[in-house]
C-alpha cells in the first residue's frame, strides 16, 4: 500500500505470487456462527482455496493496541527474527479468507501453510470438499474462545509452528 | 470467525456472495512502492478483480487503539449508524486484495464499490487493463501519506462516501 502511478511490468520476469482462489466459493452471512465461507461446488483434496497476504504487526504495537481490540481474534501467530537474531512470535493479519474462515477441530477441512519470506499464506483443501460443507480450521494456539467441538483429549500446542504439520496432507 | 462444525448447507437456497478473484493477478514483493498487484493477462473493463469481506473496527477501539498503529494506513472508511439513528463514519479492514492495492490519482485503474449491508467491497477494472500493468486505486480522503502522484488541481474531497463516485464506469 503506497502510492504509485501504474506500471507496465512483465510479471513473468521477476519473482511473484499467483493470488489464486478458488472459484467455487461463497460467503453466508447469517449461519448460526456469524459469517461463514462455504463450498458450491466439490472441490478436491489439496487445491488451493485461497492465497492470502499477511500484514505483520509490530510486536509492541501489537502488545500496545491491537491485543485490546476485537482484531485479537482475527490474528495469528507469525515467527519474526529480530535484529540481534532473536526470535520472537509476533502476530500477523490475513488479508483475505483466511479470516473468514470458522473453527473446527474435529473436522477441519482447510489447511494452510505460512511463507515467511514472501509474507502470504496459502489455504488448500485437507480432503475433498463436498458441496454445501462449510470450510474449516484449526485455529491452534491461537484460539481465543471456547472451543465447543474439541473432545476431552485434544490437546492444541502452545508453541508459534504448529499450524505448520496441518499442511502435511498426502 | 468463530468455531463450529462444517456442515453441509445448500448454498444456493441461502442468500449468499461469490467469493469472486479474477485469475489473472499477481503480487509483486520487490517493486519501487513495496508489495503490488499486477494483471497476467488483458482484465477486460468491468471485470471482478476482488470480492473482499469487510471488518468493521468499533468507534472507540479505533480511536483509543488501531488509529495508533500502522493499521491506520490500511482502513477505509465504513458508514455506520447507531442505536440512536446518528451517523458515524467508522474504519474497516479490508480482508482481501482491497489491502494491497497501491495508490494513483493520475491513472488508477480499479473502482470499488461498498455494501454496507453484506459487509464486502467489490473491486472491478475502471478500464481494460494490459498484462503487466500494475492495479492501482484512489484511496480517496483516507490518504495519509504524501500523494506524488497528484497533479496541484486535483483535490480529495474530506466526506466518507467519495469512494462510491468512483464505481461509475460505464
Amino acid at each position: 500500500m503506497s502510492n504509485s502511478t501504474p506500471k507496465a511490468l512483465d510479471p513473468h520476469s521477476k519473482p511473484h505470487i499467483s493470488l489464486q482462489r478458488c472459484p467455487d466459493l461463497v460467503l453466508i452471512s447469517d449461519t448460526p456462527k456469524g459469517r461463514g465461507v462455504f463450498a458450491t461446488s466439490r472441490i478436491p483434496k489439496k487445491a488451493v482455496l485461497d492465497v492470502c497476504p499477511v500484514l505483520v504487526l509490530g510486536l509492541e504495537e501489537n502488545a500496545r493496541h491491537i491485543e485490546k481490540t476485537t482484531l485479537y481474534h482475527y490474528t495469528y501467530n507469525w515467527p519474526v527474527t529480530d535484529q540481534h537474531n532473536f526470535k520472537h512470535v509476533a502476530q500477523a493479519l490475513i488479508f483475505g479468507l483466511g479470516s473468514m474462515f470458522n473453527h473446527s477441530l474435529q473436522d477441519q477441512n482447510v489447511v494452510w501453510e505460512r511463507d515467511t519470506e514472501k509474507l502470504v499464506i496459502t489455504y488448500r483443501a485437507a480432503r475433498d470438499i463436498e458441496p454445501g460443507e462449510e470450510l474449516c480450521i484449526s485455529y491452534g494456539n491461537h484460539l481465543t474462545f471456547e472451543d465447543t467441538d474439541a473432545l476431552p483429549d485434544e490437546v492444541e500446542e502452545e508453541d508459534g509452528t504448529d499450524h505448520l504439520s496441518h499442511i502435511q496432507i498426502d
